[in-house]
């Protein structure tokens, strides 16, 4: 079987924000059925590893896109393993248009855990390095994501029927909507384009959870979210970098 | 050109809720693009449209739903016009799956408006009427949906980022997400399945404006939600029937 497969999408009407553009919430939606599919279709994806009690836990993404696809735009996405460790595992992805031009490139990391004791499994054993593959995915290498503890929450949401996946955690997709509903139309509007994205994902969020968000421009078009629970601990770090 | 087109798609993963089963706002969803595709492919959608100063307004959605759609399942869409009159169009769905079972009937009715004067234009201009078709979608005639003035606002929330479409307006389809956030899990649980949903747009609802929920069982099983502006204005009303 291939190690990279490619997954074809028309961008929806109901799928774009208020630039007709696809809502960047919905291309790492995009991305994350992309790695869902790839997996099953390679019998290590939830559905069988749920069998055994083993789950995947996202824990980075990282993207850099050069142009975002707009209402009705065909776009596929390619997704592959790049590499694997005992614990961890990169998983890459290219977005392209059906001219085959680069959109963008994001690389991502997994662990898969036991789902009793919550503890990541040695992920030699599920057949996964067979398919590592290298192909080209130039997504810039990014720091570890600051904390900022010099403002205050600039709002809070609790956690409802629609955030919430199979085990009633905040979906990895629906973070990322929370974090752009942090941003106004007029912040995003000034800025043509999301450059740059990352989160990290620190500890999960269950439904019925308030989360607060912490949001600052660092430098120039450059700006920190950091999502906090109620008692203080971070759930997770993300970063947004606009063009000028 | 045929007047029924059928929309095949997967449940993604990241489109199920804590059942496994396909998010009810994202069936709606599914409906609604389907609608534009049908519609865009057919000369009268919203990208010809718009190009004269003229846009669709839904007004109201009637869904009886006999199965939800589960994660990694194929689904399809048919969707066809049924009757048009003088300022109002009705939409019909079938959703089923592949082997041609059904899951469930939609009816929709719709205006196309003048986007400066916001007035309702005559319908019989735009080359719909070659397309009116009859088969059969069974759906209950809903009678209206009646205010429940005797209960509190439950919740409320602003519309954000995620929440617009291109007029900066609450897209119709994320009405419906912000009602099923007003159901907890428990809710949702005590009952197997959705059987019927209504809802009628009454008013647009714009980017930071803020919409209070109010939500009552007014017979077992049987819920209104009537999501209402600052002003006290009435947003919409719904009306979600589950399954004992």
């Amino acid at each position: 079987m291939n190690p990279v497969e490619e997954y074809p999408f028309i961008v929806q009407p109901f799928e774009v924000d208020f630039r007709g553009k696809l809502t960047f919430p919905l291309l790492v939606n995009k991305l994350l059925n992309a790695a869902g599919h790839h997996a099953d279709n390679r019998g290590f994806g939830m559905r069988d590893i749920n069998k055994i009690n083993r789950s995947w836990v996202l824990f980075k993404i990282s993207l850099d896109l050069t142009r975002c696809p707009k209402e009705r735009e065909e776009i596929k996405v390619e997704t592959w393993i790049e590499g694997l460790l005992r614990t961890f595992t990169q998983r890459n992805f290219a977005i392209s248009d059906m001219e085959g031009n680069a959109l963008g490139y994001a690389r991502t990391v997994w662990a898969m855990i036991d789902t009793e004791t919550r503890r990541p499994v040695n992920l030699m054993e599920y057949g996964i390095d067979q398919f590592i593959h290298q192909k080209d995915c130039p997504v810039e290498k990014g720091g570890k994501i600051a904390l900022i503890d010099d403002v205050e929450a600039q709002e809070s949401f609790t956690i409802k029927y629609s955030d919430v996946d199979i085990n009633q955690h905040l979906n990895s997709a629906k973070y990322v909507e929370h974090i752009f509903d942090a941003f106004t139309l007029d912040e995003i509007k000034r800025h043509n384009l999301i450059k740059r994205f990352e989160i990290e994902y620190v500890e999960e969020c269950r439904y019925g959870e308030i989360v607060y968000i912490y949001k600052k421009e660092v430098e120039p078009h450059d700006f920190i979210i950091i999502l906090k629970k109620e008692n203080g601990s971070v759930a997770c770090k993300s970063r947004i970098l606009f063009s000028e």
